[in-house]
C-alpha cells in the first residue's frame, strides 16, 4: 500500500498539484482527518508493511447522508479529486461517490486476495503468497522429519487465489478452494494411494473460506476417515503485513503513479487494473460487480506434480 | 538438528572411527533402521531444517522389554555407542539405556523450547524464536494500520521462554507464560490504560500452554470485559521448520563435535549443555528430573518498555 | 531451475514416458551423464535455490563434430526429445542440434537476467530481483542513518532489466544500464539538486554491464566531480541462489509442464514463452536473435518518484 | 541500535527523568542537535535498521577544545548523564569526558565486529551474522550448481569474529580472518586435496582486514598456484542493516535499561557487558585499552568439520 501512496502523492506533487492525505479511509473523510503530504513524507516508506494513511471499515458509509457529508468535508478541504486504495468495498463506495455527486475518483486494487475483477493482479497478493510459501516450506521441514500430514489454511474469504499460488508453488498434495470442488472424500482416496505408494507425509493447503478455522474441519472429516491425525496451521494475519516484494512494489508505483495521471487527465469512476504487462482502465461498477473466476489451471497443475 | 548430526558424524569419522545413523529414533532402534554413514553424506545439510535422520516418538520404549530388544540390535549392528540429539523424552530413554545395559550414551538437547535443565539454550530455540518474530513483526504492521489488538500464539507447552523472548524482542504489550502469573484482569487494565494515553494498537503474546487454542480463550475472556475485538493467530509448526540460525549452528556444531569427543574419552550419561560461552556436561538424571525455571526478568523488562 | 525439472520430470511420468535427466547441460551430453530419474527423484526440492542436475557452460559445442557427438550419445542412451532450460547460449545449442540432425528439443527460459527475447519473464529473475532488493533495503538503513551516498551493483551484464526493477522498487535515485543512457555528469546534478533540497542519503543501482566492478568506477567519477564519497557495494552471486519466490516456481511449474506436452504432441524448435498470463511458443532462432529491448518506463517512473 | 535507544528512553522516562536524544554522535554534540524524547517516539521502531538518531564519525572530537565545546552544550541543554551506543572510538570519546569533567557516562557496545573487550557480545553482531550467513547459502547453491569456488568477504576490519562465526555456520571450507594466520599455501593444499577426494566446489571465507577487497588479492594468489579461477563475492554494508534478531533486540533492550539503571544509581565511565547471561560493568578504559582476542576455536572447528 506504501508504495502506491508514496507513487501517488510524488506524481501528484510532480504535477504541480497539493496532495492530500485522508487517513483511515472513508472514517477519516467523514471525521475530517486530512492531511497535506510532502516530498519528505514519503521518504523511506517504500519498504514497509501497513500503510502510513492507516485504514479501517466504515459502516456508515452505506447510508446515502453519511456520504454526502464525506463529499461536504472533501469540498471544505478543497479536495477536488480522489485516488482510491482498496478492495471491492472501498470501490462500491467511491463509485457512488462518483454516481451520486459526480466526485472524481480513480480506483486502484489494494487486496492480499486478488479476488478483483478486471485486473490480473492486485497489490499485496504477490507479497502474502510469499508469505505464505516461506511458512509452508517451513512446514514441509518438519512434516519431512515427523512423516506426517499437515492441513495449511491461508487466507482467501470467497476466493481461491492465494490457495492455489501457494498450493501449487509449495508442492502441496492437495487444494481447497470455495471455487474449485474437491470433495475430503477425494483427498483421503488421493493421501492413501500416496501412502501406498511409499509417501509418508504431504500438505493440503486450504482457504480460510466463510471464516477461519475451516482447516479444523478438515482435519476432523479426514481423522474420521483414515485415522490420519493431521496436523492444523493457520497462517493468519501474517500474511497481511510484511516488507513487500519487488512485483508489489513496481505494480504499487505504476498502479498509484497511472491512477494520478489519469485523474488529471480527466478520466473517472475506472479502476487502474493489469492486462498481462501493460496497465488498463476499468469501469468501477465492471470491477465490483462481476466475480473474477478462478480458471482452475493452476490447482490441476498442482495436484499433477504433486503426485 | 542437521548441524548437529553433521558435526557429529565428521568428528567420528575424523577420530577413525565409523559413523552409523539410526532414523526415526528409538523407533528406528527397533526397526533397525541403520545406515553407515560417510562424509559426503553430510555435504550441504548444514543449512537445513527439519532432520535427515527423521524423528518419530516411540510410545513402546517405555516398555523395559523394548529397550532390551533396542540394546540387542544396537549390538547386533556393531553399534558401541549413542549420541542423543532431542528433548526430555529422549534424555529419559537415553538414562534409562545407561541404567540399565551400561550402553555409552551422551545427550545433546535439540528442542525448540529451551526447556531443558541444565544448559542455558538448547538446539533450535533461536531459530524457533526469530522464526516468530518474523510473525509479530508482520502482524505489528496490520495491526498499527488496523488500530487493532492481537493475539499471538507461539510454541512452549510446559515452558514461557519462546513467549517471553518473542515478547520482549518484539515489543509486546502482554506476555502469558505457564509460569509467570498475570491474570487477564491485569492485562486488560493496562490495555484500557494504554488506551487512554492514546495507543490504539496493541500486541499480547501467549504460550500455548496445555494444547493449541489457549489464545482463543483469551480472546474471549477480553471481548467479555472490554467489547475489544482482539485477533487471533496461531504461529503454530512454522515454528519448528525453516533454515536454522548462525547461533543455532554453531550451537549445534560445537555440541555434536564435543559429545563425540567426550564419548570417545569416556564420559556417559551425561548431557552437552551451555553455561554462558563454555560448554558443560550436566548428569542426565538431572536434566530430565530437574525443571528449567523462568526467571521472569525478560517479561518484566518488556512490560516495562512496551509501556 | 529445480521446479521446472521437477515439472518436467512429472509430466513425463504422467505421460507414461521415461525421464532420463541430463547432468552439467552440454557437458553431460558429451560425457553421457545420463540418469533414469522417479518421481521420488523430484521430491521435496521446488524450494531449493541451484539445481539438481548441475550446469555448466562447455565451449567445445561450438564445433559440429562435438554436436554430432552429442546426439549420437543420446540416441545411445535412447532419448528421443529434449527439453532445454537456460538462456542463450543454451537455446543458440538446442536450435542447432534441430537444424543440424531434426533432434526434437524445446527451450524453457531460464536466466535471472530476463533478457530473452520472446518471453515477458524468466524463470529466476522475480527471485534475483528480490534478493537484490533485500539487500538494497538493508543498505538504505545504513544510508539513511550515515546520511551517505551508495552505489549498489546487480547483476545484468548486457541488460537492465534486474537494475531497473531493483531501482524502481527500492526506491533507487538513480539507475545505470547498459541501454538506457544516463550520463554521470546527469546523475551528479540530480545528487546535487537533491542535496540542496535537504536529502542526505542516495542510492544509485547500476548494471554491471561489461565486467564486475563498474561501481568503482562510478564511484571514481563522482567523487572528482562532487567531492562526495560514495560507497560501494557489488551483490554478486548471491543474486544466482535461493529459494526461489512463488512466482518463479508457478512460472517454472507451468513452462516445465507445457515443454513436455508440447514435445510429446510434435512441437520442436521452439521456446516456452510468456505473453501476459498466457503461455506462448516461439521460434529458437528468434529468441536467439532478437534482442529484448528495455522500454525504459521503469527507470522514468524510478527516477520522477524517488525525486 | 533503535532497540537500546527505545530500552534506554523507555527506562528514563519510567523512573521520571526527562530524556534528550543527541543526534549524530558527537557531531550532534557539538551542533546542538538535542531533541526530547517522548514514549511515542519510541514506538514501532525495535524492528528497524539503522538508529532512529542517525551516526556519524566526528574527526575534531579528538581535541580538547571541542570536547569542552561539548561539554558546555551539554550543561546549557540541562543534560546531566550520557548513555553512548557505540564502539571503540565512541568509548575512547567517552571515557574522556569522564576523565576531563567528570561528566557521568554510560557505555553500551553497539557495533556489529564484536572487537569490544569485557564483553561476549556486542549489538548488531547476531544480525550481521545472520545477514551474512544467509548470502553465504544462496552462494552455496550456485558454488554447488556449477562446481566452483567462491571466496566471500564478509565485514570485521581489525577482528575475525563475524568471519569464524559465518564460516562456521555456512559450511566454509576455510577462514582467513587477522588473528588466526591461515597461509594462502595452506588453503591451496586443502583445496587441492579436497578436489582428489572429489570434491568440487568450496567456499572461502575472509574477513576484510585492512581494507574491502582483501578477497580479490586472495582469488589472484589462488589462481597463479592452481588454476583455479574464484568467484569473488564482497558483502559489504549490506551487513550494517536489516531487521535485528531476536538476540540482538533482546540484548540491546537489556543493555539500553541496565545502563540508564546504572547511571541514576551513580555508575559511571563503565560499559555493560555480557559474561554469559548475565550483565557486568566494565571500565571503559579497560574496553577500549585492551584486544579482544579470538581463540580460534570456531575456526578450528569450521575446518575439521567441513573436510
Amino acid at each position: 500500500m506504501n508504495a502506491a501512496i508514496r507513487a501517488s502523492v510524488r506524481m501528484t506533487l510532480a504535477r504541480g498539484v497539493e496532495a492530500i492525505g485522508i487517513y483511515s479511509g472513508y472514517i477519516g473523510m467523514l471525521d475530517k482527518k486530512f492531511q497535506s503530504l510532502q516530498l519528505r513524507d514519503m521518504a523511506n516508506i517504500i519498504q514497509r508493511g501497513g500503510t502510513v494513511l492507516k485504514t479501517g471499515r466504515c459502516a456508515e458509509f452505506l447510508r446515502p447522508e453519511y456520504r454526502a457529508k464525506a463529499i461536504s468535508n472533501l469540498n471544505d478541504a478543497g479536495i477536488d479529486a480522489l485516488v482510491c486504495i482498496g478492495g471491492n468495498g472501498s470501490f462500491t463506495g467511491a463509485h457512488l461517490l462518483w454516481e451520486e455527486f459526480q466526485f472524481p475518483i480513480i480506483g486502484v486494487p489494494g487486496t492480499i486476495d486478488n479476488d478483483i475483477y478486471g485486473t490480473d493482479n492486485t497489490i499485496g497478493f504477490d507479497t502474502a503468497v510469499n508469505t505464505a510459501l516461506d511458512a509452508i516450506d517451513r512446514i514441509r521441514d518438519t512434516a519431512a522429519a515427523h512423516d506426517r500430514l499437515f492441513i495449511v489454511e491461508v487466507m482467501g474469504r470467497n476466493s481461491g487465489f492465494i490457495a492455489s499460488s501457494v498450493g501449487l508453488a509449495g508442492g502441496a498434495e492437495e487444494i481447497f478452494t470455495p471455487d474449485i470442488a474437491t470433495t475430503v472424500e477425494k483427498a483421503v482416496e488421493r493421501i492413501k494411494n500416496a501412502q501406498k505408494r511409499g509417501k509418508t507425509s504431504s500438505i493440503i493447503v486450504t482457504a480460510e473460506q466463510q471464516k477461519p478455522g475451516r482447516a479444523y474441519d478438515l482435519a476432523d472429516a479426514i481423522r474420521k476417515k483414515t485415522n490420519i491425525d493431521a496436523k492444523v496451521c493457520i497462517l493468519g494475519h501474517q500474511q497481511r503485513g510484511g516488507s513487500p516484494s519487488a512485483a508489489d512494489r513496481i505494480l504499487a508505483s505504476r498502479m498509484g503513479a497511472a491512477a494520478v495521471e489519469d485523474i488529471l487527465n480527466g478520466y473517472c469512476d475506472v479502476m487502474i487494473g493489469t492486462e498481462g504487462a501493460k496497465l488498463v482502465r476499468v469501469p468501477l461498477q465492471a470491477a465490483t460487480q462481476n466475480k473474477k473466476e478462478e480458471g482452475g489451471d493452476l490447482i490441476r497443475l498442482a495436484l499433477l506434480l504433486a503426485t
